[in-house]
């Protein structure tokens, strides 16, 4: 390649976000890039003039293994989306203006479905003003919701975490009651798709129940029926540990957690923080059941646990950074990397391209297939989607007992 | 060995609790003891004739590594204290009629301080009514609160994974911020004592700043300076975060969360059940100072989240089992294995046994030097004592990409 490349990252964090970045860099690197910088919290950061070269702090192979084991955006994220090209223009001529003086030849960018509407306006603006720069689009959320690829990058080690954590929990409950009921609700992140709450399923095995019942944001929520199956479940088991998504709605619409204490705070996307759930469900099961409760909330560990993420997970998050590069470098933009399922077992996955325009602010939502008839547990069909994400590790480096992370030093 | 064995579990779960039990287990097979009987809910469990065989269960050496890898007390736990002797003879009447109908030689309770007091009464009420059953305690708490012991095993692995945990949760604040600023609450395990939560400091390194103030219970809480404290770290960076023990109070005597919405539960020992300190200090710092904040509790996963144990803990615990059915077959009644450490580095730790009576209800603190002047950090004493605590991993047993448990089918 001739001219340079820029890759930024946004959104929310994941546990493998940066394994995308290190191989943007490694396969920029091996096509011949001169420079590859990384722009600092997004495009956000990048209308600031902020970015770095990234070779002062990738230097050598282990410090590629080190930002591959490193959590949450090594360039810092933003939240940020770009105005309609109509509305202003100069925002437009900035960036532009900007990436011409980098000389920059592929834009990358690695994010979820806002990061693709930023891809796809900066690739529109390219193409009407007959600018060369390529943009590509890498996908990463946890949410596993975005439409056309098999599965996120992010999304399996998030699932991996979840499932493991979820058994912990279960095992923690259950080793203390004896004549004590005692009634768990995990909260999980995903606010309209319910690929994480379902990954709790995946503590289900021989030497675990798994969740008892576990509530998808995909179906209206019935508080009523909700209380009466803890109770049924509670005159057969002891512990009964029920998973929920944080973005469960009643069947008027209303988010459950909005009949608790619900924050107000809503995001520059205009998303509802939603925190709660299990709180309010649990102080619920209390009053109207008289036994003792437990929240637990997995938090932004669920999102940044690299300690514990899915080895498939990791290598997918590399080779659709090295694959987005390849695409720039061979003439395409407006394109985001998906990954294309080949066979569930042996599981085989390969990168494929694609519009865009196709992408952008479409959610995918699991199947009503992959949800039990009685909307409270997830099918075999979602297990065997699930599971190869999930397999195997990739060890930390550990330095005097805490793994290492590759940090950059502003 | 001439007669049997029984142990129990008692309190609070940990990652390593039953590495003792295996410990446990596999030297009283060692030492020729015909059955080893395992008590289910402790001594609460026992006195209704609940107890298996514990052959049934670990049937290989497969089986004894997947016990040192399962969490939380594999016989189940209890919260159950004994009467005092003269209260009530008919409870004591009632256990060594079961014990000499088991033919019980050694009982061994693997809990706290909460557990040792049951044995310091089982083994006072043994030797006043000339009963040759021998009673010795196992160490184990993740709170680190036991006196007379080096430390306790199942802190290390609670330290490990606060330490890393709270390395991820930083790294995940510190992607997000740039034009916004954020402070995140981070609460943690030990009503009175400070060990776990001075834990979160082990975060700290080349490659990360740690927690920017960390509040022990030793101390008294001040609000006002709590917030002035974050004001003036708000001025120098955008992402604060503070660790704060569950157990902090006001110079008043209060517990931060009660000015918060404080549960009114109280455990059979009287202890309080406290939550929502981390939230109601995101809360203040919300309305004090207006930024963004989060509150992030680790909740059961840090005393149960065995996938990321601390090898050194795990063996620990294991060799206090061993000694502790070496000391009873030797003829030791009324005494706890305690760990004794030889020196710091390179790490060495032997056991030894003390008297039960020295120990029972008696809580070890941070001492004051470990902690640093101002009150908001820990020292290098602190670390010094800490870091040889966590030390390597055990990794857990995987199949299909989840950690796979021991798992007492009843």
């Amino acid at each position: 390649m001739k001219g340079n490349v820029i890759v930024g990252q946004s959104g929310g964090p994941t546990a493998v976000i940066n394994s995308s970045l290190a191989g943007v860099y490694r396969t920029a690197k091996d096509r011949g890039a001169k420079k590859v910088y990384g722009m600092l919290h997004g495009i956000q950061g990048f209308l600031d003039e902020q970015y770095v070269d990234l070779s002062d702090y990738i230097k050598t192979d282990l410090d590629v293994e080190l930002l591959k084991r490193t959590p949450s955006a090594f360039l810092g994220s933003c939240r940020y989306k770009l105005p309609e090209i109509h509305e202003d223009r100069e925002v437009y001529e900035k960036i532009f203006g900007i990436l011409d003086k980098l000389d920059i030849e592929c834009f990358i960018y690695i994010g979820g479905n806002d990061s693709m509407d930023t891809i796809k306006k900066l690739s529109d603006y390219a193409i009407v003003t007959g600018k060369t720069t390529k943009f590509i689009g890498v996908p990463k959320t946890i949410d596993n919701d975005l439409a056309l690829t098999d599965h996120t990058p992010g999304f399996g080690s998030a699932a991996k975490y979840i499932g493991t954590a979820t058994k912990e929990v279960i095992r923690d409950a259950m080793g203390l009651v004896y004549n004590t009921d005692i009634v768990t609700i995990i909260e999980v992140m995903g606010r309209n798709a319910g690929w994480l709450t379902g990954a709790t399923a995946l503590s289900k095995g021989e030497d675990c129940d798994g969740p008892d019942l576990i509530y998808l944001p995909e179906l209206a929520f019935d508080i009523d029926n909700f209380i009466e199956r803890v109770k049924e479940l509670l005159q057969k088991k002891k512990s009964v540990v029920v998973a929920v998504s944080e973005g469960i709605k009643t069947k008027e619409g209303k988010y459950v957690c909005e009949y608790g204490n619900a924050s107000d705070y809503v995001d520059a996307f205009g998303h509802r923080q939603l925190a709660g759930t299990a709180s309010f469900l649990s102080n619920l099961v209390a009053a109207e059941i008289g036994c003792k409760t437990r929240a637990v909330e997995f938090s932004t560990l669920q999102r940044s646990a690299s300690h514990l993420a899915s080895r498939i997970d990791v290598n997918e998050a590399f080779q659709v950074g090295g694959a987005a590069v390849k695409a720039a470098v061979e003439g395409d933009t407006g394109k985001m990397i998906v990954l294309k399922r080949v066979s569930d077992d042996p599981y085989q996955c390969t990168t494929d391209i694609c519009d865009v325009h196709k992408i952008s602010n479409v959610e995918k939502l699991v199947p009503r297939d992959w949800i039990s008839r009685d909307g409270t547990y997830l099918t075999q069909k979602f297990i065997s989607y699930i599971e190869p994400l999930i397999q195997g590790e990739l060890l930390p480096v550990q330095v005097d007992g805490i793994p290492r992370h590759l940090f950059l030093q502003k």
